[in-house]
């Protein structure tokens, strides 16, 4: 499998299986959505595998909740409040009863957190845990990744590289000053689905997307969609992201570009709208963080540094590769 | 994980995840759904795993259109039309691009089988394969396992124990007449979901359920969910079935009440309208079988055998036994 990535194998897939007819939303963003009276009822299907996305240290009950995150960071991306969900499981025949409840909690915490209904689901036993939501809500509106406009500013929900760090911690076991590891750990084992930012802040956003599969990638789906550039100014990390990766002998620019699963949202703000997206972020006390703009260099991410500017590379947390 | 069976693991789960509040459907029909305006959102998700749904001889594209049956069976059981699916896939690092070639045309191959639209999904790496859909639908009446009355007569789209006997024939290798053999494997290989019979005679139906479990258990259901009973007068089988269990010195009553994986439809009709049911099967070239009547000896499913009653086992093809 190894000349493959997830995007070689969606064309691939959807190569044979033909795009859907509208009024049917195109394969290729983050939720699939069709009208509905009114508006468009919106679905999404995300699946974790213990595999891979369960990093050592995560407790069953942290990778139940986080496969609802999975599925709500999309929604939030959309700016589309999810109303359902239906939960198909793989279990491992080593599951204890006891596992089971705990993944269970895991569950009711997404659905309260989320204020989501858990409508249904299917059991299966399977050589590993494997947990597919598939998550329906409704919208009047959705936001594309594809709406970008020259001009308009890009922005995110939050900082990155935590979650990064934080697998760097968890799974290689490096060291961190005691604030910072909390922050990172709980930013692997706790991620967060940004609905506060993307229910509250939609009205403004031009173009949208989660960052799960890492910054880069995502600022090359907003682009690439788009038929757009996009120069970044500054990455949206830290000074305790920077203490941490100069200790730790690694690079801030690939912890921040590409280290991925951070459930952030990548948004563009037409230029004269941002003033008043501040002044909405500020209300709700919630960070927005302008990194950059939207150019004419279609298909281009570039990055200053140093005051001279480089390409980003196309690269991100990618399964197969 | 073994005193735990699928019913057990779903009580469970839903004790501590709690039903979902009115107006959306509770944990444990087939489908669930919920207001959409008009009439209902209809969702179900349904996981395939290779380990224990995919039986030897089973082709890699007649695994990923059975993933998209499995789902539309449930549809074709509630009446209801299925709109669109999404696909989440795990999928073993060991697969070649032609192995995922098939799979697409599979999923193709269900696609315009059942004229429904593949929305989107999701890839993954997984140790087995997995491949779990999500369908939607709408509706404005959707038949429920509960809706049963005694004197209700108790119907099932087709004939039992082919799949049994398939399963007997590819796994264990069991020798069979050449017709039965290619019937019984076909319908291992190349099972239907019953949209023809679920969404044709729907409005006859008191209570409905896909017999995926097997006979038996598809019987407990209804009865259980209708606080009601079921005798069977005569169980849905034919000669060859017969012939090839009595060949081979397997029970008939096993592989038709216990086999699974039948994917026919178990339906009560209104005494007053079975004669109403039957002209329109006809009219549509469709089998209308009838087994028994539902009692009011609640939660009993009993068969009649030699002239005596007895009372039939509940127990079927469950996951985790």
């Amino acid at each position: 499998m190894s000349p493959f990535d997830e995007f070689e194998i969606i064309r691939l897939l959807t190569k044979t299986i033909g795009q859907p007819r509208a009024p049917f939303s195109k394969i290729g963003d983050d939720v699939s959505f069709f009208p509905s009276r009114p508006g468009y009822l919106v679905i999404k299907s995300d699946m974790l595998v213990g595999k891979t996305d369960v990093p050592r240290g995560m407790k069953l009950w942290q990778a139940a909740r986080k496969s609802i995150v999975m599925c709500a960071s999309d929604f939030a991306a959309k700016g589309v409040s999810p109303t359902g969900v239906t939960i198909s499981l793989g279990l491992p025949r080593h599951l204890s009863k006891k596992d089971l409840l705990q993944l269970a909690r895991g569950f009711r915490r997404g659905k309260d957190e989320y204020e989501i209904e858990i409508l249904g689901g299917d059991t299966n036993e399977a050589g590993d845990l494997v947990i597919d939501c598939a998550m329906v809500g409704f919208s009047e509106k959705i936001v594309q990744r594809s709406g970008a406009s020259v001009g308009d500013f890009v922005v995110t929900s939050g900082r990155f590289g935590y979650s990064a760090s934080g697998i760097s911690i968890a799974v290689k076991g490096l060291r961190a000053e005691a604030d910072f590891k909390r922050r990172a750990l709980a930013s692997v084992f706790m991620p967060r689905a940004r609905l506060d930012f993307g229910l509250g802040l939609k009205d403004f956003f031009s173009a949208s997307i989660d960052s799960s599969d890492g910054l880069a990638l995502s600022l090359y789906e907003i682009a690439e969609k788009s038929k757009a550039g996009i120069e970044i100014e500054r990455l949206p990390s830290d000074e305790s992201v920077h203490d941490f990766c100069v200790a730790n002998g690694m690079s801030v620019e690939d912890m921040v570009l590409y280290g991925g699963e951070e459930y952030e949202i990548v948004a563009t703000i037409p230029s004269k709208r941002l003033r008043e997206a501040r002044r909405r972020a500020k209300e709700l006390h919630l960070d927005l963080i302008v990194l950059g703009k939207i150019t004419d260099d279609s298909g281009k991410v570039i990055l200053k540094e140093d005051s001279r500017w480089r390409v980003v590379e196309r690269r991100g947390w990618v399964h197969f590769r």
